[in-house]
């Protein structure tokens, strides 16, 4: 019966484990492999003398990175990783890996990024790099958790749409049958929808989609959202939702995943609560302090003022009271100062992270603000339907999972944080 | 402070509520009021002599579907749905809905579906509607709940591919930007290439896209597909695991959505573990028992056989040892019979919810059974490639989200099953 390497203890007796050779070293009379799985790392060692034949065979024979299956004595012994060892008297070869590796999984150099993505599964096999998707993963976890603790809807809304969601050009275009269509760039209208309909709290975590033609190292052009939306919520309620999961997420990571924080050698640089709120006329301000290129009001806040910003900040924080005309039409004004909007940016000093706002509820005023940055009504028919026939105040943000995760894990390049990334010249694997 | 409906009883002194108008009756000198939220629904009783003037008037002004915000004492009253009604010292109509609706949210006839999705976000406030995404979500919670306890690791796969995971011609093009691309199928090559990575337990809940010309009632073009793959594990293993999933999300559902199966008269088929496992050799048996068109060893299970041995069978069952011609080429063929492979089925009465198999792992077996198929094996390099170097013996499935919903609740159409369906015609809302 096999066993997890990270089980196998200094006094466990007998041990059948599985797992792919990370390291050989033969020296002479004694043959030590590293051999590793999911779970961490063992020192198989063979005595060439004394072990069975098969088992000298079998080693002399094996490749890196090829999949065996090991059974024998287990040895307490301090230098060896995890202070034991294990004597072989079986030695199964169950899946041989070729040679050269187009990837070397225990080198220590790190390869370019594109010839990582390449062979990504090679690359994901160096405990590093699979550290941050088992931290991904549980970032997940703990978002399930916590929405669904606090009573939210977990919804699924189409991916195949046939309006954009900002009337934009970062589109993808599908062939549906005899109908143009489009990739969703985000689950935006449809939460919406589902506050007309009565859900008053829903979540989803799921792909967007963004033709953005630009390749930089924090834009994808697939990408996860974690989107939510409550009703009967202004802006400040949500935002407090946001600092909450923030933490609970760092706080579950930093509590289930430590094995995988060592391998990456990351502090997590833990939030605190409350964030900062700085409205955008303060930072413009802040930036305008050290950017070359100084900001007017109305700006959006490019690449440079938000590194300004972020600096001068430390932490997570909030932008809040943005310009109506440079956040989207679903972006509620304050009714004494429509020129300011009831939206928010919720930042990581590095980057954006998460857009939220109160939303218009207001039928009227919505079709005045599509027509305002220039759309058609006529567009958003589907849309508008529902602030007809009851719809309630609402408000939610969407955040960005892998820019969670990237800033989480102070990566220098988002595609650290997604399996098989999608970028302006990358479609495979 | 608002509360939820469902918060106030008989013994509550005074409650504010929000809600939308579900009835209005008014008997002369008295008004009466069904207000609904998420949680249920409440009489408010509004006598007119009595009552302060402007809830008089916003009482008498407002429509069907409105929002509005109620406060005012709570009496216990037995005839009242929940025992007790409210009567209002204020009445704020919050967001009036304009009339006539276009679909009747208190009605008890059902609209036609096409209607129904036309107006889905009206759709969904009849309570008897609403239950099955109540009931949806909790699933997808007890899935995760389930997954993530046995040591699974949630990964995210692209959804937009160069390469056609079946070769087939079901495929939604998409210009990426110069080049050609499509919407994934499935996640299986993907979730594949992760146990060459080593994950061991992957999962993913995300959407696949299928260009089917057929319109049924249990196909969508977009749907969402549970798929699961686990490392040194053979069919056999992942059909137990599939068996606890299915057995463990009823009882959840069971458990946690006592009112939203009461609305919808649902008595829950509880399954029992183990499922029956039949050959593909009697269910053919089985099916020319009864079907007219009987069938021969290597045809397809269509729709009548399905039914036939679905009605003998009775409850949820496996279909195992199906001819390796009819599965796709990453079923595993059984060493001493290779036309039969170990690849299953698991099936509802009404329905197939699950493929599954245990998959080749080898090489040059892999490219053999690809090459059977018709296919080109170069189509596949970025997957075959994760063969060569060391993929562990793995297993997996993948379980249609939508069709363990439509059985579990016993829904006429696939389509009550989805929010927003995509299908042969429909691309909106």
């Amino acid at each position: 019966m096999r066993i997890s390497i990270q089980d196998v203890t200094p006094t466990t007796e007998y041990a059948e484990i599985i797992g792919w050779v990370h390291e050989v070293r033969d020296l002479g009379g004694l043959a030590f492999f590293l051999i590793r799985d999911r779970t961490g790392f063992i020192q198989v060692t063979i005595p060439k003398k004394k072990a069975p034949e098969a088992v000298v065979e079998a080693a002399k024979s094996v490749s890196r990175e090829s999949v065996v299956r090991i059974a024998g004595t287990v040895k307490g012994i301090e230098k060896a990783p995890g202070g034991r060892e294990l004597v072989p008297d079986e030695f199964e070869i169950i899946s041989s890996a070729a040679s050269p590796l187009p990837l070397d999984v225990a080198e220590k150099v790190s390869a370019e990024m594109d010839t990582r993505i390449d062979s990504r599964f090679l690359d994901v096999r160096k405990p590093r790099v699979k550290a941050i998707f088992v931290i991904r993963s549980a970032a997940v976890h703990a978002i399930n958790d916590f929405l669904f603790s606090r009573g939210f809807i977990h919804i699924t809304t189409p991916k195949i749409v046939a309006a954009a969601t900002e009337g934009g050009t970062e589109l993808f275009p599908i062939a549906y049958f005899e109908k143009e269509a489009f990739l969703n760039q985000s689950p935006q209208l449809y939460k919406q929808m589902m506050m007309a309909a009565g859900f008053e709290k829903v979540f989803e975590i799921a792909p967007i989609f963004r033709a953005e033609e630009h390749n930089t190292v924090r834009h994808l052009n697939e990408a996860t959202s974690l989107d939510v939306e409550v009703s009967f919520a202004d802006h400040n309620d949500v935002m407090e939702l946001l600092e909450d999961l923030i933490v609970t997420v760092y706080e579950y990571v930093a509590e289930h995943c430590k094995a995988e924080l060592a391998n990456l050698e990351v502090e997590l640089a833990m939030p605190t609560k409350p964030f900062p709120r700085i409205t955008y006329a303060e930072a413009i301000e802040i930036a305008n302090r050290t950017v070359p290129e100084k900001l007017a009001f109305g700006d959006d806040l490019g690449t440079a003022a938000e590194k300004a910003i972020g600096e001068a900040m430390g932490q997570h924080y909030f932008i809040v009271d943005w310009p109506t005309e440079i956040k989207p039409y679903y972006a509620m004004p304050y009714p004494d100062t429509p020129e300011l909007s009831k939206a928010f940016d919720m930042m990581h000093p590095r980057m954006e992270l998460s857009s939220g706002a109160q939303r218009v509820h207001q039928h009227d005023l919505l079709v005045e603000q599509i027509r305002a940055k220039g759309l058609s009504p006529e567009s958003f028919e589907f849309y508008l339907k529902a602030f007809e026939y009851g719809m309630p105040p609402h408000a939610g943000w969407g955040l960005g999972v892998e820019r969670l995760i990237m800033t989480m894990l102070d990566l220098p390049n988002i595609r650290e944080a997604v399996l098989f990334p999608r970028d302006r010249h990358r479609l495979t694997p």
